[in-house]
């Protein structure tokens, strides 16, 4: 995933956003900010699913724990590539990435790795038992929190 | 995947909405809405990468498509349950699902492994050449537009 990851974002720094998309630089940049937009949102939802067991506002449910836990490691494994190229920050309306995530990449990609590592680790204990799934609620929210005080703008 | 989105979604229709989530039963139904479009945003954003190489209007570029189609494959690899329960249909604001979905339950688990199946085909190809890519985009947004013909409101 850090290879990956690395590999990825290299590759969209390359590119440049311009290239991507032949319907215009803006369009592109927009298009890629609705889309991580939409991983946020589903890592929300799934999130959201773990979070309420672990506080007991939702009845533990061991399979709908595993399902939450496996669609956050699908998500934390898609290649980030096209959906952050260079310029897709917060000079845009509607974005809060701030352009430090492009300045001092790849640190970015050690958090990205961090979340990954969480995901998985969530997804082996959030079917086991509650102890279990609120053991790994830490590291996975730390794991998001981390990011987004970096490189998201208030 | 058909097993498996049949189970989960199963579960969905099983638990209806308003047990998912402790801080209520539209909210619930928004944040699921909410979820589902992100996913689709996602489908959205990696097939236009695809279909613009397809169409040559992109550079092909076998790095980039065979990210888009593993993008594919693994958002098609999403568990549902949580993201389509009962009630989340179009009579929601934002919502264009029609209530069809639930009643003829588990007809569109037939559309949605044709979908995990065309993103599979694609993931195959399209990292191999354009030619290979353009073979596998019909049946992919045929998959697509199969489900939203039947399942979503104009």
């Amino acid at each position: 995933m850090n290879i990956k990851l690395a590999t990825t974002i290299t590759l969209s720094l390359a590119l440049g956003a311009g290239a991507v998309f032949a319907d215009g630089h803006s369009k592109a940049l927009e298009g890629a900010v609705k889309a991580r937009q939409g991983q946020m949102q589903l890592y929300s939802h799934n999130l959201g699913i773990l979070g309420a067991m672990a506080k007991g506002q939702m009845d533990y449910d061991s399979g709908a724990a595993q399902a939450a836990a496996d669609n956050l490691m699908a998500l934390s494994s898609l290649d980030a590539a096209s959906m952050w190229p260079q310029g897709s920050d917060n000079s845009l309306e509607g974005s809060r990435a701030k352009p430090e995530i492009w300045t001092t990449f790849p640190e970015i990609a050690t958090k990205a790795k961090a979340m990954s590592d969480a995901a998985a680790a969530m997804a082996a204990a959030a079917g086991t038992d509650l102890a279990s799934l609120q053991g790994a609620m830490g590291p996975l929210g730390g794991a998001c929190g981390s990011c987004h005080k970096a490189y998201r703008s208030r």
